[in-house]
């Protein structure tokens, strides 16, 4: 299917990359595409700059978040959480109106150092403001509990674990948990927590895993729900 | 050891019954020792009355919050975590000064209904808080991210699954993995995960918690940590 991916970081880049592999046809939009493309810096996370991620990945398109047409058939917000708002009204509502869009953003707030502390949560989300800011877009939370690499390679971390799924619309669920398995998860791992309120208990998971990653000392882990 | 546990409900209940089989002397205190004994209203997650559970247990004693003698090696607050605070002033600060108190009480507010909100959250915890209540109190939170029959008897859930632990006190924080490895909890799987101050990440597990015991319509579930 055809995908835009909103943001160009580490997790906007994997997940593109994984997706393409997958044959589908990735667009990535962000502020400006030539800054972006020149952009030598390693990124910290993946050790790799855009410009030479970029070389390996030609065939993905990149656009302007103001001039983009999206047609895709699936939008993926992959921005830091900070932005994610704005970045969603500068592509506009009608780029997003009746789209099923699935939202990686993680409401950080790292003003105050590390760990960060969340924005937005509680008796709130990042998910339920963006689907309040976008009633015509079919919001889903998912993947935003892990790290990007083990997010497309679910067998970096050994055996059973969960990717958390969360929003309103049922058949734009059933897109997200059918494009998780074609990644490589295994339904029996897909949990669907319920409608996009359930998205705050996935975004407060955020402090426990900045704090496993700071104890482990690596990101390589993920939560595993263990029944009787 | 002698030990004091603060709450006389489920939690309160199975910790007592467990740690007294263990060979503890076990005293339990709440506000009217009378009123508590009188209840023969069962409760909703044991189905069990207090009256009925007392008769079962004659050895452990129970005493009132203003008047007793805090001679434990450790106290346990299993309260709920709004009267937490109160709980421990009646108790008093000269019962608890120089004293290992495990925190095992949640900011839930159930003002609003299911699933429950945080009254305390994301930039500051209520273990925190009683650690700054109580500053010669060395205060562990455990125990929080979990049902109650669980947190006595680990096999309740099959395999590994974890329990964590927060504290400033390193000797008072090998006293509870100690207490935790004599209950049945695995060294492996218990997780330090740094000071008082990660309480706030354990605390924040409780969204997750009861969304999940909502969508599997039971408590019997507990968070593994699988790494790589």
């Amino acid at each position: 299917m055809k995908i835009t991916i909103i943001g160009t970081g580490v997790v906007g880049q994997t997940l593109a990359s994984k997706l393409n592999e997958l044959g589908h046809e990735i667009t990535m939009v962000t502020r400006n595409p030539e800054v972006t493309k020149s952009r030598t810096e390693p990124n910290p996370m993946s050790g790799v700059s855009f410009a030479d991620w970029y070389k390996d990945n030609k065939n993905i398109k990149l656009e302007a978040y103001t001039t983009c047409n999206v047609d895709a058939d699936l939008i993926i917000l992959a921005t830091k959480g900070d932005s994610s708002v704005n970045a969603l009204k500068e592509v506009g509502k009608n780029n997003l109106t009746g789209k099923v869009l699935l939202d990686i953003s993680n409401p950080l707030d790292f003003s105050g150092g590390m760990p960060p502390t969340l924005f937005i949560s509680n008796d709130d989300s990042l998910a339920e403001l963006i689907q309040r800011e976008f009633p015509l877009t079919k919001v889903v939370k998912s993947l935003n509990t892990m790290n990007a690499f083990l997010m497309v390679n679910p067998d970096l971390v050994p055996g059973d674990h969960n990717v958390l799924v969360s929003g309103n619309d049922a058949d734009a669920k059933s897109l997200i948990k059918e494009l998780l398995e074609s990644i490589g998860w295994k339904q029996k791992n897909i949990i669907d927590l319920g409608d996009i309120r359930s998205a705050r208990a996935t975004e407060q998971l955020l402090p426990i895993w900045v704090q496993l990653m700071i104890v482990f000392g690596s990101p390589e882990f993920n939560f595993h729900i263990v029944r009787k």
